[in-house]
């Protein structure tokens, strides 16, 4: 077992030298020598011949501004257990009022401000900058990473942050952090073959990355709350028995805990622990992605039991994190990996593209500061820096002035000027807090209406003139505790036509059923597009024996009463689709699908 | 030889299948699974619970907006070498009016508009997007490589396009494209260690992205106007004579062809088609970095020649190319090694770093189709698309609607608002001509001041009491034909300390003078700081041998007042430099400079 960090306890050691994970590239990589002249930039006065850069007065950009949100734009959730009823989660109170609740900011072209985190200009923001990341928001996110999000980091002092362009960046960067490619074709040792650890379901992008760099994808079996620590398939399974004919037994475990895509879990403290002990003896670094660790919704379980007539579940009382984030917000959430890692083996991938926009193309990595040294030579000799539109924006949006305004550039009516301070700490977690309780409470919405679905079938047994029609359910699912995503079993095993000879087809299996029920869902009666599991099956093998099931329903995509109706259409398809006992017309349904 | 595609035909063979130089990591990606659920999203009305994706009114951004330079801000120089005077382009002219010649642009959050190539929102720009680009500003970025840039690429169908995230990226991406990574510790081949064929001189980032790999850094001799193909150390004779016991023949050629970084030289076509004519022969692909393609000064020759009271030059006719690009200024440019390739086997690299600015992180690659469609499979699995935010700005500045103002947001004075479109093709060749006048005037003013300072250094020979002055040159230097730098040659091996021993060091070499020179210019008389060649030097032997004697002096990165002073200042302060005698002193210098 792992030591870890107990409450109280002060002396914190350094974190590990885990150096011997580095790829040879990684090893390969010196530092800049260029760097030594560094110092000569920063002479007052010094003219500059030596930099090859554009001046600023020739970029075509005077300013950069934008009508933005206030903070308060979106209403909160509770942050704790509703008691029963939970009126406030349900989508009362919602305050969305885009045109009041907004402001308008802009980045100069030159700020007189002497101190580069806090001189926000396009003078700066726009020319060549450094990998780590813009120096105004890289301090920004900086302190938000190691003051509210991870406060109790266990090893002495504390994780470091560098920008990238998203967390599919993150993780690219991480793959060439900590592994070689391998290919046979080349030569290479099967023993050197590289693994990756990760969940029977997976954002699929994950095994784009992968795969081709001839990586063995070796998945752990989970639960409703995510990855199993023990029993078959569980993690210390895998890698007590690893066979290293296969491969290389894997170092790198990739995991997504808060909100896991597709299957709504969230890992909880006490499995995080079983989960570290182990990566702790096999000396296994840990990618934690998290997109949606500010979306936690602790109604779910209360609402999911009220829903369904079960009696109501009694809230685990909140751990109180030995430190405070100073936010009640972030407290009540269950922290990363980070809060755990004595040893500094966890990578933290966190990415603006779920709390800003997704076309940001802007995140941040959390790590040890040997692993975050060597991100940062990486992004040099790659795209250098996250873009500098993207990075003064959010910098102006978080730090920079903002004048509080109900009209836009090209309105008339007068605007009331009054300059305020940009959001700052506080604005951010509350702008966190309003995007939770708006998918908090779509998520009830369209479980609520999920259930109502999700019972209630006529069967009609074959036999005779007898017709029986009794219920039983079509799908099953948890309600999610946190993501964006609701994960529903449809029991197609158990359709009328699952096993049977088709005109064409000699037996119809799970997949064809998947298939035929997408096209059905499709049509206009429904016009309802969900994903299917196979989507996010980590291997062939679970693509074919079990993720034909699963379908992953999304609240995210879709205003808040498209998101109601698209349920109900999702609903009333699989009843549809169940009622169904023809096996030609499953297989027009595919031939019209072109599955 | 290769067979060079003959002006006037017409009948176009398919780019070959060059598939064969795909890295195994490149071979292995295979197109993504999703994709074939695709077509689902594109029917109306179609509720999307599949995708994973925020909904835009979610996105704290309202609009972006900027102040925007109108393409006229700047004033041209003229396309063809200026017979004697030149007045036009000494920097009479110039019209910088910055608040006059400028309009405010804004993208609003949704657009009505149908069509995706004409559709400019945040809805769409800030959304997950394609590999490939923002559909609007790809399209203009397509047709701009197409048909203005490159219109005689001579395969069938032309080139092809896809956004990066700059120059960096495309040649990150370029080198996942082609090569595998190599190390002796994972027990791979020597005969597999691939190669870089590159000049003698070279932007140093490319060593840092291709060295790590377990490259070979591969020179080739150059002269003034670039890469050597014949001759001693040229192209044709390092290929022929290669030893493959210290790696496998290179496969892939780096060059910077307009404007070289450091050297200012610009490739001539006769010297392309020798040079594309050896890569046909030994399966070469040539990546042509082009960050200064636009920035060509056809004045530089005759302005050198009246400069040093040489006879004026007698330029060379133009070359009238087979197609017109439509803009008499691009026709007046060298092409690229595109417009020459028969095989497809070019890679063309282009930035909007020096064009509209470095912090953009926007850029695209032009190639044939086969690659292209590789490198949108790298970029799915890395930053997928570069930002939303940039490529928004850069398709409302080229394409969308703006307002011609001489106001701010925040001024008070009343504003004209005749609304208009982007500055469209005409606009941004109109911009870029501007830059090149800016640029060119700039580096008129630089070399005047630097041919001046060149010569004119009392020689005090030791000897007895006779003191004998005289007149000789410090420095030479060719007036740059393209991009951003002089380079100079400092005489420093005719310094009187060159060769000496001194109180510590054993033997002054020309890498100490260098660096005491570099540090006696940065002193508080001087105060100006260039970029020593050391840091150029492909590798360490011409680092060693002849990099010291060389000095980058950019004109891009100050003002223009300050680039006559700044080249004042180097020319005294070489000058002075020249006039030590005392090896003490150098030292002194030495240990001041931390060097």
């Amino acid at each position: 077992m792992a030591k870890l960090a107990k409450p109280g306890q002060q002396v914190l050691l350094e974190p590990k030298d885990l150096s011997h994970h580095f790829s040879e590239v990684t090893k390969n990589r010196h530092p800049s020598q260029i760097k030594e002249y560094y110092k000569f930039f920063q002479i007052p006065g010094m003219g500059n011949l030596a930099g090859g850069m554009p001046h600023p007065s020739l970029f075509p950009f005077d300013t950069l501004e934008a009508q933005a949100a206030k903070p308060e734009r979106w209403a909160p959730t509770p942050n704790y257990p509703p008691s029963s009823g939970a009126a406030a989660s349900r989508g009362d109170g919602a305050k969305e009022d885009p045109v009041s609740a907004s402001s308008h900011i802009a980045v100069p072209k030159y700020s007189a401000e002497s101190n580069p985190l806090h001189k926000i200009d396009l003078g700066t923001a726009l020319q060549y900058g450094t990998a780590e990341g813009y120096p105004p928001l890289l301090s920004f996110v900086r302190q938000f990473a190691r003051e509210v999000l991870h406060p109790n980091v266990p090893y002495r002092g504390g994780a470091e942050v560098i920008m990238t362009s998203g967390s599919t960046d993150g993780f690219s960067k991480t793959l060439e952090l900590l592994t070689n490619t391998w290919s046979e074709n080349t030569g290479s040792d099967i023993r050197d073959k590289p693994g990756l650890l990760c969940e029977t379901f997976i954002y699929s992008n994950v095994l784009s990355q992968a795969e081709p760099r001839g990586m063995n994808i070796v998945t752990v079996e989970m639960d409703q709350v995510g990855m199993r620590s023990s029993g078959p398939g569980g993690l210390a399974s895998v890698l007590r028995n690893w066979d290293t004919t296969k491969g290389k037994r894997p170092h790198i475990l990739y995991t997504v805990t808060m909100g896991h895509n597709p299957t709504g879990g969230v890992l909880p403290m006490e499995r995080r622990k079983e989960i570290y002990a182990i990566c702790h003896e096999f000396d296994v670094i840990i990618v934690e992605d998290d997109p949606y660790w500010y979306l936690q919704f602790p109604s779910a379980a209360n609402h999911e039991a009220l829903s369904r007539g079960l009696p109501e579940t009694t809230p685990a009382p909140a751990v109180k994190p030995e430190k405070s984030s100073g936010f009640e917000f972030i407290d009540s959430l269950v922290p990363s990996f980070l809060s755990i890692d004595v040893d500094g083996r966890v990578v933290h991938l966190d990415t603006f593209s779920k709390t800003v926009a997704p076309g940001c193309r802007l995140g941040w990595i959390t790590a040890q500061p040997r692993f975050i040294e060597r991100y940062g030579r990486i992004s040099e000799t790659a795209a250098q820096q996250p873009s500098g539109f993207v990075q003064a924006m959010m910098a102006q949006l978080l730090l920079g002035q903002q004048t509080e305004t109900i009209r836009t550039f090209f309105s008339l009516t007068p605007t009331e000027r009054k300059t305020f301070t940009g959001w700052s700490m506080a604005g951010w977690v509350r702008w966190l807090e309003g995007l939770r309780g708006v998918y908090e409470r779509r998520m009830v919405r369209m479980c609520t209406i999920l259930d109502a679905a999700k019972d209630g079938i006529r069967d009609v047994p074959a036999g005779g003139d007898s017709v029986m029609v009794f219920k039983s359910p079509v799908m099953s699912f948890s309600w999610p505790r946190g993501g964006m995503f609701a994960w529903v079993k449809v029991y197609l095993a158990r359709h009328p036509c699952f096993g049977k000879k088709g005109p064409t087809i000699p037996t119809i299996t799970g997949r064809h059923l998947s298939d035929a029920m997408l096209s059905l869902l499709t049509k206009e009666e429904y016009r309802v597009l969900p994903a299917p599991g196979a989507m996010f099956a980590a291997n062939q093998k679970i693509r074919e024996e079990r993720a034909w099931s699963y379908f992953r329903l999304c609240f995210a995509a879709e205003t808040d009463d498209r998101v109601d109706d698209c349920s109900r259409r999702f609903g009333a398809g699989v009843r549809a689709f169940f009622e169904i006992r023809s096996v030609a017309l499953i297989e027009e349904l595919l031939k019209e699908g072109g599955l």
